[in-house]
């Protein structure tokens, strides 16, 4: 089964709003067996909206729209695809009621353009969204389903969430994907060394993702899922130590869970990134178990007074340097009272500091074992900040894992 | 001038990356004066590449891709903009320089892959990278335009620079917005008052974006930019103090901007948010003058041992309270040696804490003046941590801008 995701609004071609929906409904589709073929955003105006149901419904079996459900003049989702499967509309009394009723629960009065939300091309099932008032639709026709979601992302979710098992079973067709994933080699070094181990059984497709330093090496197959473990485990001997992890996994996922399993806890003093990897450290439900908190020593001095870096030792080596980011492990181990120090400082930019250029950043551990990392990054400000967090997690990641 | 965007890559089809370049590229073409007709996400699939440019270039003017430029097999950008236009593949020696240099310098061997990304459509003019590899193209052909750029943001960034300029000189067509950006209103009482005092002229349109608590007015005009100035003044006056800034002002710029002015700095005290405050305080270039750094004290005994709140209060009134807020900011506002301290503490959840429900948060300001505020703010953990940051800003900035 083929499938294709159409994002409905002006805004979107306009770039004022991130079309994220189109990435988690290309996502459901795909686990549901569905190959997507097309991700297109479409403008607020019926005739390109009733081509485009046209011309996609002449090329894929399922039809996935986000957006245009809802009250205002320029939501056209429901007469376009009324118009495209010659559907007229028909207003649904249920919804009707529904409608009236929600808004008398909130005690307010309900402009009569709401009622538009009521009408459905005739031979639609109504898809419930218990958050928010524009109901979603699901249309089959001559073996074609054609599926309408409102557009915030929490009511698309919400109205979706019985499509993607019925989609599954329509298609019979599971498709099992395995990531291997990488940290410290370029991604057409890891094709090289991957692509030499490893052979493709027909039906199996591999594919690299790089972002971020990062890079995923994909396996996917519609067929028995065990033909993918062997493909995993060649590219996990291959790339060796460069394996972090596998599928779903974030590093600060991992890290977490290893302080989780050894009963540790890590504390943050960190000057470029201004505070970024204390965030990434407390971001996921029940960090508090693992992460102390953190010292952003963004003024030199602060170095000194908050982390207990020497004076002597700031002269002598300066805030971006090797030794201060030991002493700031150390430091902010002590003073914060964890297993665990990690410290960050260096030249995010845009101006070289102390002579040293922008992307020199040093990088230390202090705990059970300990390690000072000096690295160049590239990029500008932002880049060199967000990929300095990385290193760090992996820094603390390689230690973690390594007892 | 017509045009369309796409983004290549079978990653962005199966949801993996969320296409954010269709918007910003969306934006850069709608301020050249380009009418974005189409945006379309495609798989690394030659056919459906070579079909879909031939099918936009009959439509628009205009061409943007985005990705498929890498040095990997599934990179096709190349050959299918070289097919669909007919222009053959020719190595660019000034490219393949370019590229042994950057691996020289990086001390790394080359993989031959790498070199794919010398080959470009005869004709074409290349637009340097100067964040990564792959260099964009610029084509010309029979009065259209196809310009191909990376797909990871930074080097999509570096390489349009020249890009924008230009299609606006071949436009002529310079699109006009002003923004007034407002905080602590709601949209549609926003819109009831601008509309009360604003008449617009003709070719003036009129648009409201609310997101994240904001509400952002836009005026927009093809015409003589003068005609938005007296909308823009009567907007301002009519919202009166709602008003925070204009245009493409962030309320951390906002933040920055008076404490230069004035010579002041500001440090943090941050539970809930785990540094995400400290980290956009420190964000923008400059800002070693104005944010002195932060504590992010996670777990409960570090408020009173790193920003010295008193134990006894900290035991009377625990850790998510007005009185520790304001303990929180007084004493970092002390221990950095800060004119303002701002102090945030509250529960993002997934749990309650302290019996109080998730989204209650206290934030505080110490300094020339001082305030305690307590919210309760909606959504999920990462979303109450992200209007805690943005209700920190603003409580701030009114303080700063009040004096």
């Amino acid at each position: 089964m083929r499938g294709a995701v159409l994002a409905v609004g002006t805004e979107l071609l306009l770039g004022d709003v991130v079309n994220s929906n189109a990435a988690w409904l290309g996502k459901q589709l795909a686990a549901a067996g569905v190959e997507v073929r097309a991700s297109e955003a479409l403008p607020d105006d019926l005739d390109v909206l009733v081509a485009a149901v046209h011309r996609h419904l002449s090329q894929v079996d399922v039809l996935v729209l986000s957006g245009g459900l809802g009250p205002t003049v320029d939501d056209l989702t429901r007469e376009a695809v009324a118009a495209a499967l010659d559907a007229p509309l028909v207003r649904d009394p249920r919804i009707e009621q529904q409608l009236r009723d929600r808004f008398a629960s909130w005690g307010r009065p309900m402009p009569d353009a709401v009622l538009q939300q009521a009408d459905v091309p005739a031979g639609a099932e109504v898809l419930e969204n218990t958050a928010g008032t524009a109901p979603g639709l699901w249309l089959a026709q001559d073996g074609k389903v054609v599926v309408a979601l409102p557009g915030p992302p929490h009511e698309l979710r919400a109205a979706a969430t019985t499509v993607w098992p019925r989609l599954a079973a329509m298609t019979g067709r599971v498709v099992t994907t395995r990531q291997v994933l990488v940290h410290g080699l370029g991604e057409s070094a890891v094709a090289e060394r991957v692509e030499a181990v490893v052979q493709l059984p027909p039906g199996v497709s591999l594919s690299y993702l790089a972002s971020g330093g990062l890079v995923r090496v994909r396996f996917t197959t519609t067929g028995d899922p065990a033909v993918l473990e062997p493909l995993v485990a060649a590219t996990d001997e291959v790339l060796a130590e460069h394996v972090w992890g596998h599928d779903d996994q974030t590093v600060e996922g991992v890290v977490q869970d290893a302080l989780l399993d050894r009963g540790q806890t890590v504390a943050v003093a960190e000057s470029l990134t201004g505070g970024a990897l204390s965030t990434v450290l407390s971001g996921r439900p029940g960090s508090s178990a693992t992460f102390r908190g953190g010292l952003v020593v963004y003024a030199t001095d602060l170095k000194e007074t908050l982390a207990g870096v020497p004076g002597s030792l700031l002269e002598a080596s300066g805030a971006v340097a090797g030794d201060t980011a030991a002493a700031l492990a150390a430091g902010v181990r002590e003073r914060l009272g964890a297993t665990w120090g990690l410290a960050v400082t260096g030249v995010a930019g845009p101006d070289e500091q102390e002579g040293k250029p922008v992307g020199t950043v040093f990088l230390a551990v202090a705990g059970p074992s300990s390690e000072v990392l000096e690295v160049r990054l590239p990029g500008d400000r932002d880049r060199v900040r967000a990929l300095t967090v990385q290193s760090a997690l992996h820094l603390l990641r390689r230690h973690l894992l390594a007892r």
